[in-house]
């Protein structure tokens, strides 16, 4: 099926009927210091700034304000983060919301479950998560909390350089897809972030493949391994990954630690992410195996006046705080697209002052 | 005025009469090492374990059940924390719920802010918490969050070893207290708390007068410091700090602070900490001129089958995680005092396999 809104893949309209009810959101926040890798990633104001990224798109998610550092005054082309559009989403609708500290630096003013240890190191050590399987423990503890009170989940992240460490993990896992992550740039930086993740498994002395775990141990991040548990502790409720090529790496990831048919997965993005040419996110899903129904979000801020929000029309960003999932959520419960990108562009006129 | 179920101290009853709406229940969790100190505190099964009671605290008011720690089978003359009692007192009405982690050592599976920076030291180093304006200006920005979504705050606190602090701060504030905080145990051990604080204030260098905020840096804890930036977060809507003496040097600090006529502050406990003769509750708050509103539950578990319960009509435990003043909230809304001490024996009789 293909609406003006939603398209689906993998079986996905059969999926969509499953959800009914308020649903809840979940987005997990991660930090790993390869985001401070100059040139690796935008979603943050500079380097030293990367690791208040996760902090600042729960409060502008939960609240519509940033509490940790003082309001940035932004210019009418600055691109804002795509938790402008989970916000948007989530104020039109009536999901319960919830926010799980993966492993960050700062934490945000906003109530969250904590089930890691710190941030992920520079995945160049080779030794990037090592606590990750104590974090997916602890995960699957509050995805059970979570799940007993919710009909469904939306599971986004936030993770600045987290196409980074997804392509590290493909790697390690021994699948040949270079070229084939994401990246919130319009130019995928695909060189530097492949000597990244070359240096990284050399110093894990990975070459081959090896199992998960080992692999976000080595070059992986939080977030991975909260996710992983989250959907395992919330098995028996449909559950869907949104994001892009880094929630398709945690699909892949879930797939080669338990049976998919045990549970009631998807993935769900936007379309900037599904028409990404440097990336190939339904391939990802496909040559591993994992090819779990995708539910894309057919946004567009085309109609924008906003130079800021018009650069997702040229690739930037694209994708992320589950921003591409929760909008198809809100669309299944009858949100109109329109309705989402004219709120996207009312919230976006007050934070540049006009 | 006295009724059965509540005793009104210095205006309560007026205060009582501006509690409308559903209110919000506050549980601040703190953590400082004075509580590893043997014979200091029962708050917790043994010295090594006491970490774990400020979250083990928060699940079981939130969940009912303990999920930090496999469940620890209880014999029926094991003392029950008096989370069971504000746990009771949740169940009955329909309070909001926050969780605000002042500084523990590990983090409870209940979504909660974060305010703070670690536990606090032990206080004989007289560097108990060097954080604490930090922590008070993060709770600040928590508290003015939780105050747009409540009509009224009840803010408890599990605390090990909070009395003993609470002591400490006394001293280091030139009040001559000796004797006048309680304590968790039968028999307080004032001889061993008082030796605890007179090497934190002489490794201080504090001999005479301090103000609050060096006070809480050198022998208070992080309990105190979330909670007072909480209040004035707040500002604006009616407060009460549910707890007994260590509730009372936080009245005092922030009479030390900010001029209390500003603020809608009141103090709630139980019936057995106002009992304890070892200690003055209501003296402190005389003797320091912050002689705020009290609010006293009158429980009695005197009905009891269980020795667990009944030692609480010995001494034991007394108060803890706000239990007194939730009581007294949810008294005030309507829900008699029998019908708490009914559900608190149905909980714990639960808890006890019998």
């Amino acid at each position: 099926m293909n609406t003006d809104s939603l398209t689906f893949y993998n079986g996905a309209e059969t999926f969509s009927k499953k959800l009914s009810g308020r649903g809840s959101f979940v987005l997990v926040m991660g930090y790993t210091e390869t985001a401070a890798i100059p040139g690796i990633t935008v979603a943050g104001a500079s380097p030293e700034l990367m690791c208040y990224t996760p902090p600042l798109d729960a409060e502008l998610v939960h609240t519509g304000r940033i509490l940790t550092l003082e309001n940035i005054a932004m210019t009418a082309d600055a691109i804002p983060t795509p938790g402008l559009i989970t916000r948007a989403a989530i104020t039109l609708s009536d999901f319960r919301e919830y926010y799980v500290d993966a492993g960050g630096k700062i934490s945000p003013f906003v109530a969250h479950y904590r089930v890691g240890n710190g941030p992920g190191a520079d995945i160049r050590t080779g030794r990037a998560v090592p606590s990750a399987k104590q974090t997916i423990e602890n995960a699957r503890k509050v995805g059970k909390e979570i799940a007993a009170e919710s009909e469904y989940l939306v599971i986004g992240e936030t993770t600045p350089a987290g196409t980074t460490t997804a392509l590290g993990v493909l790697r390690a896992l021994g699948m040949d897809t270079n070229g084939v992550t994401s990246s919130s740039m319009a130019v995928n930086p695909q060189s530097l972030k492949d000597s990244v993740v070359r240096e990284g498994l050399k110093n894990a002395g990975i070459n081959g493949q090896c199992d998960p775990l080992k692999a976000i141990e080595s070059v992986g991040d939080p977030m991975m391994a909260a996710t992983i548990g989250l959907v395992q502790g919330a098995q028996g409720i449909p559950i869907i990954l949104a994001g892009g090529t880094q929630m398709a790496v945690v699909a892949l990831l879930i797939s080669k630690i338990m049976d998919l048919s045990k549970l009631d997965l998807a993935l769900s993005t936007t379309r900037w992410v599904v028409e990404d040419r440097s990336a190939n996110l339904l391939g990802i899903l496909k040559c591993t195996g994992a090819d779990i129904p995708v539910l894309v979000s057919n946004l567009s801020f085309a109609r924008s006046k906003y130079p800021g929000l018009l650069a997702y029309e040229k690739g930037v960003a694209k994708e992320g705080v589950g921003a591409g999932g929760i909008c198809a959520a809100a669309m299944l419960k009858g949100v109109p697209k329109e309705k989402i990108e004219d709120t996207v562009e009312s919230i976006y006129s007050k934070m540049v002052g006009n």
